[in-house]
């Protein structure tokens, strides 16, 4: 049983970091949803708060009384089994509570929630913990998004204005590798294994039956991707997905996300500012059509997700050092570099593991019910906080995804 | 020629009197775009500013530098002739600049239009006024949008939070006036006349013939909107004309905009808090449509404008007092009662009278290329500003607008 | 009253018209509904014969048997207080009953009528003429409807197909009159008198003062509308109503609905097959929009339907001979000339004149219901079936449409 | 090589299935479009006569001059690198070629196939006969297609037509078998082997890694499909996938595809006409979301694409004698009872076996550029054609699909 000065620890270092990220937004900048699926920044910190107040403290604390009664109605993301909520798409039409009066909330749940921590009975806490493990990782998740949606957010006005000064970006000193490593085939086990955390959808461990394949070491940059639109990307279909091919040109997609020309310069929308297309930086923003289809342009595949997950294993050490930059940049390592800079798309499809099974009650809504339509994505990114990820971690997203730091690793058949 | 001295003093009430409607806003308020229609305050405080700085200070300031070479693209409305512009439906989406610096925007610009206004030589100030006048015109009329756009706005959550505190909300003593009164026909001329402002659309003016009228003297109330409604307003398609029961089938209107039924009580959303329906109030908040159908229901029709500027022309003295709410309510008077507490929808499409012409170049872009697909409203609401409206002011909107306040007054022939 | 056999004599010349019509058709012309404003021609032939069997025999014949007890709801087009009815834009997705049914229940339906007329009593005779005659012009609307209908339809495979053998197209000899005609203001009476049919919305007979206005003797030929775009006409927003403006931009509008423009050459689809485009021609399947741009460009505007009607009222001659050609050609004629081969657009919102009444019951969805939003078409075209328009008839669209054959005449002030 | 009497005479008889299935339509029924998804089958008779001109005539006919200089437009589906074509949700507004210039279009095409195969050199006819024999079985699937996108076009009336006469339904004597089966896991090999026809993506041959399981015999019931929608089904997502059930929300569903409700009698629509529900036959129409939800109902799961490819391998005997008639029934068997009588959903994405690669040119545009957002199905309906269907085929729809004849078995870990 972990010592609760210890979880009481990690639960407000959790909690300070999100509030640390909002820390250079402007109020406005709280509220806007410039398209469904990046939600308000007040929306993510009250949120993760209430699924404290709903798992947690609704659960275990007797005749718990809601902080305020209509909070669960505005703040459910998806939980059908507890009840009605704000429609998603509408989430940026509200503006009360007011950010300040959101941050009260947080603030009182954390002082319910450390007061349950240090009070409640030894059984009670045994039990609590596994729902608390996950909305700690919850929360982790929603600060991932919350860099995404800020960026997104920041890149409505032509201002383009930057979330963190320009002098704070630091640049890596490590340069894209261009080897490939080899992989034998056979069976073999994959799926989370140990006492970590894990969500439901890294188990159970299981076997599969692996090919002998090659990855690239590195990622792909820009300046390759570049090579690919001007040879045509976008106006060949040869390239691309059916799917693909017809929303790209619905779109008019002609680049990834954030790239734009001013006066036949390439730039590129940054946190930091828009700044110069670094030809040397991992490209990202591209959505599963994009990668899938730079892929065939080069003659190479996506590696699946338990290709990936394999040589992962083999790793003897992580990735070099690579400056803390909400930035991608090439990083190093052994075996695959620079892990941990984009999620790495697989031609995986999302679905349950072998003998999957969700977990009872509403927490079951957490990642069963999405397990269709998507694509698995691997490794982490930048915004992705540190020690959040897992080799095991599945990451999942429609094809036609942009907004996050989502980039390319080649793989072909030994 | 006016006083220099009294020209910057209207200047400046007319720039004070937006603020302080924007007094009570939170932040977030000033972000969101619920719907196209209501767009955030922060674009309404902007756009009138650039407004001047487009119109007056951009043309009669020698080597005009703008404030920030973009807010131009961020705060056009439609004028097509000065450039490209922020699509209307994504004002919502901006957050920058922020409450803070539009603010100091709106001040920077206040300084140089009093030193324009102080400095200039003569035949610049007379050349220069008839367009602050119409920015100051335009200021007012964005000033009713700010407030009925924050009533919208603030509608969005459940929480319905209050624009003003509900003790401020002041009883007016009268009550709806039961009667009707009787015009002639005949030709008369319509139109504005004399010296003071009026905006190009009541221009020019001209003979219509009238057939004799009866108007009701005052406006539908609340209570016989809801006898309507028992009576099947909404369920029966032959009082509706046939664009509006497909609508209102569509959208699933029940009753007006803003009426609510909570454990089968009539509530309403105000800018006082959500209030019980008073059904001693005129009926507001409702389309052309309904308001169209409920004067079929009734019996009667809607007037033309040209009969409510006649009957308005045959006042001898202005409505009776009425205290200054932000909520209509009956308000006695001569003739007409009521006036100035809703819009009056009339059975007048929104066409050009007789030899109208545009002003030359982007300003002639306010009010003629409107002139299609709208109906004329007549006589201001509680949310127009004082000494804004006229006799001969002609409002406009699509029908099937309902966040404005818009009411009923019914007519019939003689 | 009028003779059986005249009456049954018109009944069945009505009729057989709109089976001529169509005899040029193959069975699958006669079921597409490439947009929702253009309903299948069997969907047309079987309507207007459930009019006669809803509103003459399920009235006058006593236990009437509907002749199949789901055409009601097949083939009602937009009568609420007869029922639920087959969702307008789906019409184009039915194939039963096929054609040859429906001309079936046609034939049984005109057995029936004419039993009825031959030996129904008198009171009753007097009763139902009224609404035979109803019928009978219902049925010539939607003759006007079938030819515009196919000329769509026709137009969707790049085949281009013609209706009619392009040797049966015979030229006008007459040219267009570049004169332009003075007409005196003053009070005068419009609208229908008489004992002729007319519809409802003819009527009232009512009084409008008319300012002292000019009229063109003719409309404007394709040659000088080409001058207009060569001008810049879709892309100079200063021409425009806002609603156009955005309407031609969203749906790419750059010229006259059935231009075409091949290896630099403009040709127009026609029921003759694609043609070449004669610069000497009216233009027509222009919208509102861009008619009302097209003045403004030329320093016009268009006529109000009232300057129009005053106009025809001064002729004392009908239009020259000009060939029985369904396109459109230059007719000559005294005052106006021209009528007839396209409806012209006037400024006039389509509204009840003062006093209007519809009539009681179903038949009183006719017209009454449409009045909003659209504008009124005034003079007929050379798909209007030979004796259905008159002076005072109004035709009415909505301001976007093209598929009608629309055309333009202009005015001025005096 | 086979013999060019015996080729010729495949070509015919394929050919002829084709206009046999047709047989039983109005011209009518050939035209509409009630959904994108299905197609005119004047459509689908043209397309296929234009694959093999396209594809065949085109590339081993020297010189060859098309039919038709536009069919090649009119008549490609999704081939991007043979050029242009007609919008797909455009194929429903389409009249011309009419159906009998279709047919003349068919049987002038057959000819020149016919003297190509009887005259060409034996080098050409070995390069041309993988091409035909993807020509041939494209068409069978094109015949699948035709039989229930007739189906769904004859369920637009209120009338449902019968395609066939009620009298030529044929009962089958089988009765479902509630009896599981146990498999054993382990490595074995999967896709297509063997010199027979198979579409590309059956290979390449490859082992996949299978767990023990356990597959119901037969197929689910309509009486089993009805006790859940009694038990909640469309009311309570704790079954449902999110995307599936934001989706059922949306469209209103309530039972599968072509359940009706008649006076609290379910009734279903067939291609025999209207019936009532027999709850003794296997459930058809049914999304891959509905079979989904059904099996988490039910405590169990769909089966993967292996699992049942490997259950097929064990049986040796096929499904036991069913009634050659196009509605789905149990049929009996050995080991899987039913198979061929609706699709089963599997719970596989489809996506590349490993290894995959698709040919080279247009034809590598018939399977590969679909491998995304869909879910194999497996097993052949009573609308696949005789012989075109294997146990290593694989068919694939989006999740949302109701229209062909897909239905449901279960499967469970050992």
């Amino acid at each position: 049983m972990p010592d609760r000065a210890e979880i009481i620890a990690r639960y407000s270092a959790v909690r300070a970091s999100t509030e640390k990220l909002c820390a250079p937004l402007q109020t406005e900048d709280y509220v806007v949803q410039p398209m469904t699926d990046a939600s308000p920044p007040r929306w993510h910190i009250a949120h993760v708060t209430w699924f404290f107040e709903q798992f947690v403290l609704g659960k275990f604390v007797p005749n718990y009384e809601p902080f305020h009664p209509q909070y669960g109605f505005l703040f459910n993301s998806y939980y059908n089994l507890v009840g009605e909520r704000t429609e998603r798409p509408k989430r940026g039409f509200l503006t009360r509570p007011t950010v300040k009066e959101i941050y009260a909330f947080r603030h009182e749940i954390d002082v319910r929630m450390r007061a349950l921590l240090e009070t409640c009975d030894g059984a009670t806490l045994a039990e609590l913990l596994p729902i608390l493990e996950v909305g700690l990782n919850h929360e982790q998740q929603h600060q991932e998004l919350l860099v995404t949606d800020i960026k997104y957010i920041l890149f409505q006005t032509p201002l383009y204005p930057a979330y963190l000064p320009s002098e704070e970006f630091s640049a890596s000193k490590a340069t894209q590798s261009g080897e490939w490593s080899s992989y034998e085939g056979g069976v073999a086990e994959f799926g989370h294994q140990g006492n970590g955390f894990a969500f439901d959808n890294e188990l159970p461990r299981h076997e599969q039956l692996l090919r002998p394949f090659q990855l690239a070491d590195d990622l792909v940059s820009n300046g390759q991707y570049l090579e690919f639109i001007e040879d045509g990307a976008y106006t060949r279909p040869e390239f691309w997905l059916s799917d693909g091919w017809d929303l790209a040109n619905l779109q008019g997609w002609q680049a990834p996300l954030y790239w734009l020309q001013q006066n036949d310069v390439w730039r590129t929308h940054t946190l930091y500012g828009l700044r110069d297309l670094n030809l040397s930086e991992p490209v990202t923003h591209v959505s599963y059509y994009e990668a899938d289809a730079f892929a065939r342009w080069a003659g190479k595949r996506l590696p699946t997700e338990f290709e990936w997950e394999c040589a992962v294993a083999k790793r003897t050490s992580k990735s070099a050092e690579c400056p803390d930059t909400l930035h991608p940049q090439f990083s190093g390592g052994d075996g695959l570099h620079s892990i941990g800079q984009t999620w790495e798309w697989t031609q995986s499809s999302y679905l349950p593991y072998p003998g999957y099974r969700p977990p009872a009650g509403a927490i079951g809504e957490y990642n069963g019910k999405f397990m269709v339509n998507q694509m698995v994505l691997r490794g982490g990114s930048v915004a992705t906080p540190a020690a959040h990820s897992r080799p095991t971690y599945r990451n999942f997203w429609h094809c036609d995804k942009r907004w996050q730091f989502t980039g390319i690793r080649l793989a072909e058949d030994a």
